[in-house]
């Protein structure tokens, strides 16, 4: 995706505003997804280096035509730099030469080896007698870019609504993959190639095709399992369009439903919908996953759901807001507009099945827009 | 794939040898691919420390099921815990009830704020008054499991070998699947239906079809450009079998072919079969780049070659040995039986268009196997 220049000033801007109150001046971006946001980049190797009023991408010799063509289509916004030898030893010379003092890095990220590897060469540096600065220090942040991730923008959401719609496409032809006879395998490869069809550029995870008993396993992996009369079928799946994650599930059932896969299903897509109807601006991310907890308590089935009501998509397909119980830590997002997210409990009950049922969200300034219907 | 007790057992002294010189009496492992090597265990998240006499794997609540039938399996060679808050806490507690003192961490793949979050847990329970004893210290430590991971025992090998006679079978293909008319999207979509069909679960990397100009960018990804009569096609491909990742290049011609193009791929070959050549146990992996350089210097192509010859082959698919030049800080590994990796010389030349041809090998006692052909 080519990323307007005044989407990334508008980006920029928002990670600048952040990087103040975290106590920085200079911010060193080496999360890829991160990067890609700031600047659009779309390597598999690269940083970028958010300063008070300039940015730089920094890139390796791969990358180097990709990248002139880039910056240039930013006007000035950003200003690509190169290096002879590693990433580190450039981060160090840049940092210098910037000086920069409070440098942020991500430290959900960032290994331990880099860390040190860069903070070894700031102070060398400074401990030459030539000048006498002080060394820049390093200075974990958490989350800067990602909380500005989290609300997206006009251009993300034109691709996750078409994203949406097309995987939504694809979800009311799932009936025709699953027949009798068929493995686990082979459904999900007609998945995969139908999303391929539709203009994903890949998968955005694994796909899970889990039948039968294997269909109480919310993270089960397609096995060569054949699919039998009477079998419950959960398929998840998901591809990224554009750059951009979308993610959905559905259970099917071949032949004659049981009474007790029935019961199930009913209190499952109950369960969403209460949740999809808690969405709106103001509340907070348990509430949502509180909405489908209660429905599915009312059937009994409390201890069947063991995973969160769902998760933001974006340029990851888990990314923020979660939609679960506040975390150990006691994290509640709240929900605003332009946040995009899953919508997927499940009930999962060993000797009878499971179901979950998954779409994906957009908040909007009322309410939410469902995605992939 | 499981993976034999014996085959744990062998893996787990190996690792324990190399722990010793470096001053750590316990080894956390949080890289995925190191705790799949360790213990067979391939969840989405989980940790492995290895003790001198033990071996734990931890897992979340998702895993518990798998993981106990998977130590079950390995007959008390590695033992599940599992936790109520999160990894980290989890990891500190254990660390506590193990005595462990000094602790070697993955620097390259441990984030900042993971280090930061034990460490500071092993620092606030050591200063209970209880007990008197030392806290442990975290001691960073590169590539103890992974230099283990670069000679592959025979369970590896045998998945290795059949997964490279696959993606031979594949490459003999190709030349079906690149027709004039066609997109390069198309061709990679082909490419990875037929690696499904050949029993891959999945891509080891985004497909490359690079046509025409775009052969000549060795880093290129497929576009809706449209396959031309006199296009060069580079495609390179590869796959997950049973765990392990091959990959392989071939670069096709459509049509009539220009005389300097004719003659790029004449070196590039030839540079392959001398690299294939120079390698067997004992020699320098820069003698084996030296060799496909040499060849390509000779047709006055050395600037045309802008990458390293080869890379390590196994759970990733990137991985030990680099077979380049020495690295900036001075590496270059000796090559040893029981090493997989590619070769994979390259011209690009702008305005001619590009080669690349790539294939795995196998070092064994007096040179190598060739896994793709």
């Amino acid at each position: 995706m080519i990323v307007p220049a005044e989407t990334v000033a508008a980006r920029l801007a928002r990670v600048r505003g952040a990087m103040r109150p975290a106590g920085v001046d200079t911010l060193v971006v080496t999360h890829l997804p991160n990067i890609q946001y700031l600047t659009g980049f779309t390597g598999s190797a690269g940083a970028v280096i958010v300063l008070p009023r300039t940015c730089l991408l920094v890139v390796d010799f791969r990358y180097v035509t990709a990248g002139n063509s880039l910056t240039a289509s930013l006007g000035g916004l950003v200003t690509l730099a190169t290096f002879e030898r590693s990433y580190d030893e450039a981060l160090v010379e840049l940092l210098r030469r910037e000086g920069s003092l409070r440098v942020g890095i991500e430290a959900a990220y960032l290994p331990v080896a880099r860390f040190n590897t860069i903070s070894a060469g700031l102070a060398a540096r400074a401990a030459l007698p030539v000048e006498s600065v002080d060394a820049a220090a390093l200075v974990p942040t958490e989350r800067l870019v990602e909380r500005a991730r989290a609300i997206k923008d006009r251009v993300e959401v034109d691709i996750l609504r078409e994203a949406g719609r097309r995987l939504g496409l694809i979800a009311r032809r799932v009936d025709s993959f699953v027949s009798e006879g068929r493995t686990e395998r082979a459904v999900a490869a007609d998945i995969e190639a139908a999303m391929r069809e539709a203009g994903f550029s890949r998968p955005a995870f694994e796909t899970i095709v889990a039948s039968g008993p294997n269909s109480a396993l919310p993270h089960a992996r397609p096995t060569d399992r054949v699919l039998q009369a009477g079998d419950p079928t959960v398929l998840d799946f998901g591809g990224v369009y554009d750059g951009y994650c979308v993610d959905l599930t559905r259970t099917v059932q071949l032949g004659a439903v049981s009474e007790s896969l029935r019961r199930l299903y009913v209190a499952v897509a109950e369960a969403q919908e209460a949740a999809i109807a808690a969405v709106r601006p103001g509340v907070a991310s348990s509430a949502i996953d509180g909405a489908a907890r209660a429905v599915l308590a009312r059937y009994g089935l409390a201890d069947a759901f063991g995973h969160g009501t769902g998760h933001g998509l974006g340029l990851e397909v888990h990314e923020d807001p979660r939609i679960a119980r506040p975390s150990p830590r006691g994290s509640d997002p709240i929900v605003e507009p332009g946040m995009v997210f899953t919508i997927e409990p499940g009930a999962y009950v060993p000797g009878v099945g499971g179901v979950r049922i998954e779409d994906d969200v957009l908040v909007t300034d009322t309410g939410c827009e469902v995605l992939t219907r």
